[in-house]
This record gives C-alpha cells, sequence and structure tokens, in this order.
C-alpha cells in the first residue's frame, strides 16, 4: 500500500469535476470573531446529496472497468455514503445495493429508495453482509473510505481549500473511518507542509484514535454518536498510513460538547450543517484546540444531512 | 418624492462596501429541479446580524450628518431591523434606542440588548411609542423602510444579482414593509427591464398589497405570520411609489403553505434560512407563480434569523 500523490489528486479532480460542485469557502466572520480566529467554512454541505461523499465516490465509480460496472456495486453505510453511491449508480446507470442498518434515519432510506437503489435493511453485522452479498453476487465493492480512489477524490476538497485560501494555517477535518481526513491531509501537506491539519473524532466514535493507538485498524462494537455522521465502526488500513503520513494532531470531543457546538454553528453561520461538520467548534470550544485571533483557520462543514428539529434539545 | 437612480445604488455600493458582505449567489441544483427551474439563491442570511437589513441601515446611517448622529437613532422593529440597528449604532459609534415588541423572539432582544442598544420593550402601538420619543428626545429616526437612503441600499443586492447573473429572467423578492423590493426592482429594472420582478408576500401580513390596492398605504391591525420578517404593520409611501414603478407582480401566499417550503429549502439546499425567505418556494409550490424549467430564477434568502426546533411541526 503506498500513499496517494499530487498526479492522483489532479487525475481524480479532472475526473470527477462534471458530476461535483465546487464547493464556495465562505468567511465566518460571526463564528470566528466568537471562537477567537479567522474563520473559513469549506461548504461540502451543498455537494449532491448533501456531504462531500460523492467527491470519492464519483472518482471510484468512473475508475471502475466496463465489467466492474457491468456487475452493480454494493456499499454499506448508515447515510451519507449510501446516498452519495444511490446518486452515483443513477448517474452512471449502474446498478447498486445498500446495506444499511435496520434503524437507519427514514429520510435517507427514503432519499436511497427514491433514487432507484437496492435496499438492504440489516439487524446485525452490517459490513459481514455487504462482504456475503458482494461474494455471492458477484458485486463490486465500493468501500466508503479504504481505498486509493475514494482517497485521491476526497482530497480534491483539500487542494480546493488550498487554492481558494492559500494561506490557511490550519485545516478542522470531522473524521469517522479516515477518508475526508485522509485525502485532504494529503492534498494539504503535500502543496503546503506549514499548514497544520487536525482530524477531530467525537468522544462516543474514535475508532480512528484508537487504532493510531493500537498500531493497527481497530474494531467500534458499537460507536454512538450524535456526529451520526462520523460514527465509523472501522478505520481503514490505507486511510490510516495517511493519517500517520500527513495528520498532525487528531483530538477526541466530548459528546455533550456536540450538541451546543451544533447549535452554535448553524445560528451563527446560517449553514444548515449536520452535527459532524459542528465537531471543530466543540474543539475550539472545550479547548482541546487553541487557535490565535491572527489564525486563519477553514473548517470543513462535511455534510447537512440532519433532522434539524433536534437543535431544540441544546437551545 | 421621487424614484431612486442608478447614481443613487451606486453611491450607496461605494458607501457601504467596508461594512456590508458580497453576499454569494449560489445556484441550488436540487430545489431546482425540484421545482422545475434553473434556481439561484442570493444569500442575504450570510450578512451580518444574519439578514439584508443592514445595506440599507448603512446608507442611512453613513449619510446622516454629525448633528444627526449626536442625536442618537431610534428605530422601531420586531427583529431584523432592530439587531442591524443595533449593529450599524455599535460600529460608527451612535446611540441607539430600538421600541420592539413586548412579545418579541427572545434571542433577538438579547442580541439587540447584547450590541450596546438601548430597548424599550413596548405593550401596545410601537410606531406612536418610537414616534413619541423621537420628539421628546431629539433622536434621529432609521425608518425600516420608507425611506431614499434605505430603498438605495437595499438596491446594492439587486445590483448584485445582475452583477453575478446578468440573464436572470426572474427574481422573487420575500415582501413585508416594502424596503428590499423596492430596492431591488429598481436596481433590476433599472439594469435590465426584461427580467421579471415579482413581489411574495404571507396571506397573514399582505400590506403592500392592500396599499397597492387602495391606492394608499394601509395599516394592518395585528400583521401575523409564520414568515415573521415580513409581518409589518405599515407600508411605506415612498415603497409603493417603487413598486408600482419596478414590481411586474405581487402575489399572495397561504400561510399553510410557508412552513413546508421552509421545511423543503432547508433540507435541499442546506441553507438555514427563516420562513420569509421560504415565501418564494411557497409561491411556485402553490402555483401563485408558474415557472419554466429552462427559466433562471433567483430567490432573495433575505434572512436566517429563526428558531429551527420550529422545522419539526412541518415534518
Amino acid at each position: 500500500m503506498s500513499l496517494i500523490t499530487l498526479d492522483d489528486i489532479a487525475s481524480a479532480a479532472e475526473r470527477i469535476a462534471p458530476h461535483v460542485t465546487r464547493t464556495p469557502l465562505l468567511p465566518a466572520l460571526s463564528l470566528g470573531e466568537q471562537l477567537g480566529c479567522q474563520l473559513f467554512v469549506k461548504c461540502e454541505l451543498f455537494q449532491r446529496t448533501g456531504s462531500f461523499k460523492i467527491r470519492g465516490g464519483f472518482n471510484k465509480g468512473l475508475s471502475l472497468s466496463d465489467e466492474e460496472r457491468s456487475r452493480g456495486i454494493i456499499a454499506f453505510s448508515a447515510g451519507n455514503h449510501a446516498m452519495s453511491v444511490a446518486h452515483i449508480g443513477a448517474t452512471l446507470g449502474v446498478p447498486v445495493v445498500v446495506c444499511m442498518p435496520a434503524h437507519s434515519v427514514q429520510f435517507k432510506v427514503d432519499a436511497v429508495r427514491a433514487m432507484g437503489a437496492e435496499l438492504d435493511l440489516v439487524d446485525g453485522d452490517l459490513v459481514a453482509r455487504a462482504m456475503a452479498r458482494m461474494e455471492s453476487g458477484g458485486f463490486t465493492l465500493m468501500h466508503p473510505f479504504d481505498d486509493p480512489a475514494m482517497i485521491a477524490g476526497h482530497a480534491t476538497c483539500g487542494q480546493e481549500i488550498i487554492e481558494d485560501l492559500p494561506e490557511v494555517d490550519t485545516v478542522l477535518v470531522p473524521t469517522g473511518g479516515g477518508g475526508l481526513i485522509s485525502g485532504v491531509a494529503a492534498a494539504i501537506k503535500l502543496h503546503r507542509p506549514a499548514t497544520r491539519v487536525i482530524g477531530i473524532e467525537p468522544a462516543g466514535a474514535n475508532v480512528v484514535s484508537l487504532s493510531c493507538a493500537a498500531g493497527h485498524p481497530v474494531t467500534l462494537a458499537s460507536p454512538k454518536s450524535l456526529a451520526d455522521g462520523l460514527a465509523a465502526p472501522i478505520a481503514g488500513s490505507l486511510n490510516l498510513i495517511h493519517i500517520e503520513a500527513f495528520v498532525d494532531d487528531l483530538v477526541t470531543v466530548p459528546e455533550e460538547s456536540i450538541g451546543p457546538a451544533w447549535l452554535e454553528m448553524v445560528n451563527t453561520t446560517k449553514l444548515a450543517v449536520e452535527p459532524a461538520a459542528a465537531v471543530g467548534v466543540a474543539a475550539i470550544r472545550t479547548g482541546a484546540i487553541s487557535v490565535d485571533p491572527d489564525e486563519t483557520v477553514c473548517m470543513i462543514a462535511s455534510g447537512g444531512n440532519a433532522d434539524f428539529a433536534r437543535l431544540a434539545d441544546f437551545s
């Protein structure tokens, strides 16, 4: 296994350009003043299907051979990756099966079904079910993160940050299974080694920190977080290698800090982000990360798929 | 009374530039597909204090003489104008008194107080109280809309739409007392007469339609709408003249259409808009306005000051 290169990222950017939005990087004056830094938000929530996931997904889907496409794609996910794969299958005309937990959020289940994917609602081990169906049905797996094409696709988000804000001092990346941060960190560090890249995990779903500490990928029996977009049960081997190589720091935020951070971020930026996108705010608020008034900080608003009525719980 | 000119708008743009955000005009692919048009959103919710109001407010504040400033500013508003005037006073170092209804939303009251304005919570006639205090205290009135400086300031929003999207076919403008639409319509029509400009009022607060029908400004005893940002009890005389001259159509949407439109707009655009900003969606959904698949439509997301927990009422 080897690290992705700037060439891989440039190829991914060209490949996916017709299908993804070049999302804006917006200044967040009020929230920046409140947090004590020069803050910008990379708006991946505006991406089709409401998250960054289609960057890697389209890069993978467009890299498949005709034979691999003809076998159909299988994926496992509780949410954003599920919607992304369903959208990619519908766009490219490839049949898709998505294994989702039986207790998934209803609007995400409905969205996947509406895009024409076959839905497999699973009560037990999601990954095992997807692997079994892959082998029995001959499907092509679209792994949510542990894949060089996925990493290079997500890296285009980091490349756009450097293009739009070359002087960025610090990039804060919500971290689940490690897909987004491995790509973004590679792009940032290969272009500008002086920029700090920090991954942020919720305490209830910190599989990347645990894996880094163990020196190999570990499994979380039941990750659970308000930041449900980050609740991955496994970390990717290839992602860990990229994180080792390119990430300056990984921090964990307490679960109880995420709700208030989510409310603060929505109310001050006026971006309808999901809780996962607010872990950077939680990290600064809890002191897990320190920032300076002159420091240019970019938070990646990874997605916007949430039940906003739940904001009431933190008002 | 006379109409504002392109020179007035250009002067306003130059005057307020150091203090206002040049807000982005974002494509709204998913919502546009759902509504059947090529949709863009002018993001005034990203403006300081969360609404377009500071455009006109700074243009007025910066046009005051030293003598007028020294007397202090008085304003009346239930929300967005109140926060805007408090921010402008704090920025320019001018004392501000804001008369707000006693039952105003708490976070808006808190925001006004936090910016250092003197708060006058009024149980009865808000306008009468402000006028009485203006006369007894010698304050300078910052009217929320019936003022040429306010109209020219708000017109800069329309000018930016034309600069960013010169081919725009239709602009949909949330309409309360007539401030935003009178300015935006002037800017659009003076630059590009072929563009349709349509104002949209909620059924519970349609004082501009009623005033246009009556041929003079009328008063609504108790305007009440989920789109609380549009619940003006009076229309402005100068605003009506601009609306007569520049607006193609005024439509009213039923109150019960606004909540579902708000939910749809937040969920698909991922913009944390307030209900007032969603009346354009309601107008298309209810058939009050027809759009074509090839039509380039711009909705002005006038503000983002809302209690998002209320989205639960429409899920």
